[in-house]
């Protein structure tokens, strides 16, 4: 048996916590496993006297977890105080520079510093890992990394964000809309008080930009994600997308053509017969498109304490056993610098909702701005027909450019007859 | 960068060809990923001619696989002959001797021999591994034994054999019988003219007996699996499951109980709610349970060309990064010796099918077999009353072991109401 594996844990909130009660519980099967016991030395956190439901007693204490970086007792730091810069940064470079691996559930972090931390590990000859950044307890990294690394990938895309699934799929089964939902989810601790990051979809956007560059050994680049949350779906186009065998998903989706990569994450509507439609409530999933296996999907919890955890101890684990993988699947001297491509470029099909007065010649008039714009329809709804009042129309259109899109709404939205903000939704063809 | 890592190649059907296309395909990926290159150097097949859509002319080619494990410029030897003994086994053993690395995609070998293999290769320091040999592309193996090593697994199941799922799946759609079926599987080349492996279960049961070793750390145990195949399901059973809220499945299930495991390959009733009676046609989808991470699952295409070459240059690529994990998650000296569950003391709920003569009594003959073996009911369903004439009963049973149910079954089936042998499939509350 090899000596001991030790490791320091900055931040013991949820997850910190749980990560040591896995390294409690299944203290037996770690060593069985790793050939060597794996154990925690030291920690740090805001508050030392909170009940976490473990004991520190034996572990030694810091007050500032930069310092568990110098600690000649740690072999590993684990980082989960969260946030892209501050003090996860400077615990993370310093760990690093003084030869300890680093193991990490901050996407934050990741996404805008993956590729500097990646380099300044391989130069030092030790891992930074993060499979609990993306996905939860889904061992998506490791199988895009290493299980499919047989494979070029031209696409992965997935449900990402649980807190959003499980918004999306309390409306559509309750048919109430999104503020009062929003509000359900904070009381019930789904929902952060300060939402954003969540519902305007930047923490799946900082999964999406770590998925692109394991995917296709590029540089880690959050601005060229392409980012619009859940606000604006509302129960009535939940309606319309079940009628029309869709059901509507907050997915990231990152793809490679011709030397660009499109980043994008956004309310979808996808086939119900698609296995990501099904996937309901907090649950995240992720499809892989390699290809020589085709489609690859991976679902499960994208969150809480034992799920994170679980992704954590596999990256410990992984450590113990002396194990060591490019940290986003090529040298990080040699990841690629690629181009963004613009989403005004992109070709898709789409949903429009408009809420139209219900007089003749409307129709006329759309159709009108639609072949003006080359956009193409390819079916249209309307329901309760009410002469001279509101209702709502909806078209769904063709491949079509997304900047074709784009000023053929601009127009309908110009129209007399067209009396609110049109929406659209993208279509994804899976 | 490295020296390239070395391979033969041993049988060059389908997959063999499909490795190959993968290396030549993906070569610059290959490079990149392991940072050294990946190249075939030897091969060996029955047929030197066939046309397999790849060149073999830069390979050195041998007559007889097995004088392969003794070629200096061979680093790994893929075997992909099949069968779980004979020159397979020959080959494999010879390779490790001679201190190659040996991947393979033969369950059955790994089924009957995958404990003296893993002794053998973790003595030498070599790797034996075998991800393509169960559920096909389907990282499986490596999430198991690495990416949710972090989790002690309770239980583990799916479905494991495409031939029987897309059986199962087209007699659903078409109401038709499993012999018109098989004999349409057959001419698709979607099952074998000797279909025993496939639609008896042995195939799953290989793959099973795998995915327990690697979960729970035990030995390879083929014999304990309890088998039995798809050949007694009919329309008839499939319709009543569809009006009672269930697919009917083959699976395999593995679950550890007090020291012991239960290892089933059987057909099962799952509710319709559930993520893999989802699975359709040839799709294969693992399930783990573990005790931090919840539910895990991985769904992908469990044969073909693709994805099973895909799961063998995984392996590859973790050979050419030098990664080295113990065979079934913990080293091969270590690895424990757990008795099998006897699938008479197994508690479950059953679904019962009668035939039946419709007279006034029958009813209550059978409630009193029930009552007899303390077996309680939970549904009823009769159908097509016709009084006189043979008309289908179906029952569910509250849980209850399957050594009661099986009395009661036996009486039933010898009342002179009940016209043929009772049909039962266990339900899986999953």
């Amino acid at each position: 048996m090899d000596k001991p594996l030790k490791i320091a844990i900055a931040g013991l909130g949820t997850v910190g916590a749980g990560v040591i009660k896995v390294l409690n519980d299944n203290k037996d099967l770690m060593s069985a496993r790793c050939g060597r016991s794996v154990e925690v030395t030291a920690v740090s956190a805001r508050d030392r006297n909170r009940d976490r439901g473990v004991s520190l007693d034996s572990f030694t204490w810091y007050d500032n977890p930069v310092d568990m970086a110098s600690d000649d007792n740690v072999d590993v730091v684990v980082e989960l105080i969260g946030g892209s810069d501050g003090i996860a940064k400077a615990l993370c470079e310093k760990a690093i520079e003084n030869g300890k691996h680093v193991v990490t559930a901050n996407k934050a972090l990741i996404a805008h510093h993956g590729t500097a931390l990646a380099k300044a590990a391989e130069a030092k000859g030790v891992n930074v890992m993060y499979e609990a950044a993306v996905a939860g307890g889904i061992p998506i990294i490791k199988a895009l990394r290493e299980g499919l690394a047989g494979n070029g990938f031209s696409r992965v895309y997935g449900i990402l964000n649980g807190t959003c699934n499980y918004m999306l799929t309390n409306m559509r089964e309750t048919g109430r809309d999104f503020d009062v939902i929003l509000s359900e989810a904070q009381d019930l601790g789904y929902a952060e008080a300060d939402p954003t990051f969540d519902v305007d979809g930047i923490d799946a956007a900082h999964k999406l930009a770590i998925l692109t560059s394991v995917a296709f050994g590029c540089e880690v680049d959050f601005d060229g994600v392409q980012t619009e949350g859940i606000r604006h779906v509302s129960p009535i186009d939940i309606e319309f997308a079940e009628e029309l065998g869709y059901r509507i998903k907050l997915l990231g989706i990152t793809s490679r053509q011709n030397g660009t990569v499109e980043q994008r994450v956004h309310p979808c509507m996808v086939s119900k017969e698609t296995p990501i439609s099904q996937v309901e409530d907090v649950f995240n999933a992720v499809v892989c498109e390699g290809n020589f296996v085709d489609k690859v999907v991976l679902q499960g919890r994208g969150a809480g304490e034992g799920p994170t955890a679980s992704a954590v101890v596999g990256d410990l684990v992984d450590i113990a056993r002396s194990l060591s993988v490019p940290t986003f699947s090529v040298a990080a001297d040699k990841l690629e610098k690629l181009s963004s491509a613009s989403l005004a470029r992109h070709k898709g099909s789409y949903y429009v909702r408009l809420m139209v007065v219900d007089k003749p010649g409307v129709f006329a008039d759309i159709a009108g701005v639609l072949k003006e714009h080359n956009v193409s329809m390819e079916t249209i709804v309307q329901r309760n027909r009410a002469p001279g009042e509101t209702v709502p129309l909806v078209l769904t259109l063709h491949e079509t450019s997304e900047d074709s899109m784009l000023k053929a709404l601009d127009g309908i939205g110009a129209l007399d007859s067209v009396v609110e903000t049109p929406r659209m939704i993208r279509i994804e063809d899976f």
